[in-house]
């Protein structure tokens, strides 16, 4: 009953299709008021033929057209497209390697989660509209080393991340604030990616602002997390319409 | 001379004029900046035959049409439509029967509202614009305890609300904060619910930031607060264009 | 060479041509998003007949329509007009017998401005945008009085105003926040009444989180204020294109 | 493969040209949000001929037309057109004559940046945002006397500036906060300029709410400010898809 996407992608490759998902989900993140100029970057992966496809690095949004995406092997051999991949591809490719079951990335500057990250502080659960989502605290990363930037800085903005996790599920907490620079998100695909995305601005401005009326405030307790969470994820979820 | 809402509802049953007022109400939840995504829903009910109109669940607003709207009677048993109701209807269903006087009901996850309510705290009157709608403090409930999450969630959320208003007539502060979760608001008909919603989120922007300016603000005094509500409530208001 | 108003007023009466432009002004309010619903009116005076034009009580501005305007005497007269006029008229009338010199007069609840009225506060100039504009602080009202909140109250609000600017001329200073309630501004005409509820609230917006940054910040030195102000006002300014 | 700038000026003198990139430069403005009503301008230079092209005083930008700009040699004589330049003309030249590297200036009270102004405080780097722009803080003035006030005023603020920027490249920190008023900035041309303007906008309404989150925040190290600055400047850049 519930139309999908808009727009007939019948006839097309799985790449094409993807390549259609990822152009989109990239024209999302303006619309959504998550980025500033050419400030963000989206990509999705063919997890079977372990392809990547990747917005290009610095261009405009507004004039971004399918063939300026460009198609990656998870080493970051190019496979197609002229341009150049996003400056941040390393990042990406390191977290679908590491993290096998998210199939979009999503990295921004939004405001509210970069001040986060810029105060270095990880975002508490202190609502439903977070443990709707996040299964617990948003971690920050740990400020990265100098011998970490100096060297290969956008896969070592990945391990950092992927250190971040190493006791936590990403598929429970699906994004991040890396330390003094901005969010990434993902999700079991690119447009899930984009939804935490805005998920994760949203929430990062209320927790702001809630500190603001009591700076005390405490996580909520694991009961009311684990009922907004599991009301939507999971074997016994029962928001929205199944499948 | 004023004109009545838009759109010509002639001819139509009296419970299909209710589905579209439901619909008109919850499709102005985005358009006043109320809800991302899927995170609200408004509701009305028909008195007399006792039924409840309400939005599916997790339905997005841009694809809502009227044939998605829920029908149930009070006791929750779906009298038409196909798809499954909000997951918030037993709250609805619990503040219908105990608000005789409430037609509409909205919820939202609207950010300066579910701050007040993340933080646990009543919002004040402060100023006019409060004391126009909402005569007296907008109460927070006590947090919930582990086996009203546990147990029947969303019901349990509709009592913590009854309990809330014990002392409190729903007529005159239509609206309230769920502690750690985000604001409800009623109405005479769902259309005051959705303005209700609209000017508790004003007003709890507008009490943040005077708290910012002030930290030990206290509430107006009680002829300010009775000048304004009743000159727009009762049998001696005197603002608008009258019957 | 730059061009007036749009529209051409040509072949209407005087009291036509103020209608015109008080219906315009009112319509400025929500698109400079300084009115949520209907709260907010705006009006203008034409001195040689005594004439005053306002919005009517509680009409929404999209359904506004030059036929709903109410034309009053300075007593409160209806002279033209089957809308009740605004329930802020009093107000209004007062101001405009108090200072002559004034031809228009806005009233909003735009919430920075407001927050500055909840929390009782004068805003101090801090800056050139300030200065450009208001001649020196921004005054607030002192609370009023049981007694004048039962009695004529909105005569009584518009004889606070008057008390608060015994000292102050109403052309250096073109707005006031009434304490607990919300701003007036006023101009030459309704339209520069419109423009600095404009400035007003984008002042108070930014002398907020001035205060935010240096909770001790002291407000702008005389010689500051006098170029800005100056450069704008006066025989000797000489900003913009000149007559 | 980028296209470039819309519409096409071929067979247009450069001074034509500079008049096209200024005035589609000024409409830039308040499209992003960064002037109210006419509270900005920018300009461009063509050092080869030496003249400025800058925004007639105080004309609304919806009504601004190419015939509107004013060009003027360095030393302030009218070149062409009929309007008076922006009161801030002088402030403008002096820049262009201080620092012989930009191409373009834009001036204006865009509320982040003017809160930093009005509090008299630089922006230190707190994030890769910052660092991607401004290769360290974002400096602001002295406040400046009452002599310089008094005296050629718009020529002073010009000269405050160049003072503050005696230690610092203003090509490694395109912009600045004049104390007390508000943010200038500068790029290699006009475009660039408007884009600055955009950036500290978003880096001061960023680093606001940072200090809000920890009062105690420190800059970025070194290494971060290198990697991110460098990244996009200078010969070793390797963000977007080059020239």
């Amino acid at each position: 009953m519930i139309p999908k996407t808009s727009g007939s992608w019948e006839g097309l490759t799985l790449l094409e299709q993807l390549k259609m998902e990822v152009l989109e989900a990239n024209l999302q993140l303006p619309k959504h008021q998550l980025v500033t100029f050419t400030w963000g970057n989206a990509s999705g992966i063919d997890r079977k033929q372990g392809y990547v496809v990747i917005k290009p690095s610095g261009v405009p949004y507004e004039k971004l057209k399918p063939e300026h995406l460009v198609v990656l092997d998870l080493d970051g051999n190019v496979v197609e497209g002229n341009c150049k991949p996003s400056s941040d591809t390393p990042t990406h490719l390191a977290l679908y390697k590491a993290f096998p079951s998210i199939g979009g990335i999503v990295h921004t500057h939004s405001p509210w989660a970069t001040i986060w990250a810029q105060a270095g502080r990880a975002i508490p659960p202190l609502g439903t509209t977070h443990a709707d989502y996040f299964y617990g605290q948003i971690p920050c990363t740990r400020a990265m080393t100098a011998e970490e930037i100096q060297a290969d800085y956008e896969l070592e903005t990945g391990r950092v991340i992927i250190e971040t996790f190493k006791q936590i599920n990403p598929g429970d907490v699906p994004g991040v604030l890396v330390c003094q620079h901005a969010p990434f998100s993902w999700g079991k695909d690119v447009k899930e990616a984009v939804y935490h995305a805005v998920v994760l601005e949203e929430v990062a401005k209320m927790a702001y602002h809630t500190f603001g009326l009591n700076p005390d405030i405490q996580p909520i307790n694991h009961s009311l997390l684990d009922k907004h969470f599991l009301r939507k994820h999971g074997t016994n979820a029962y928001y929205g319409q199944g499948k």
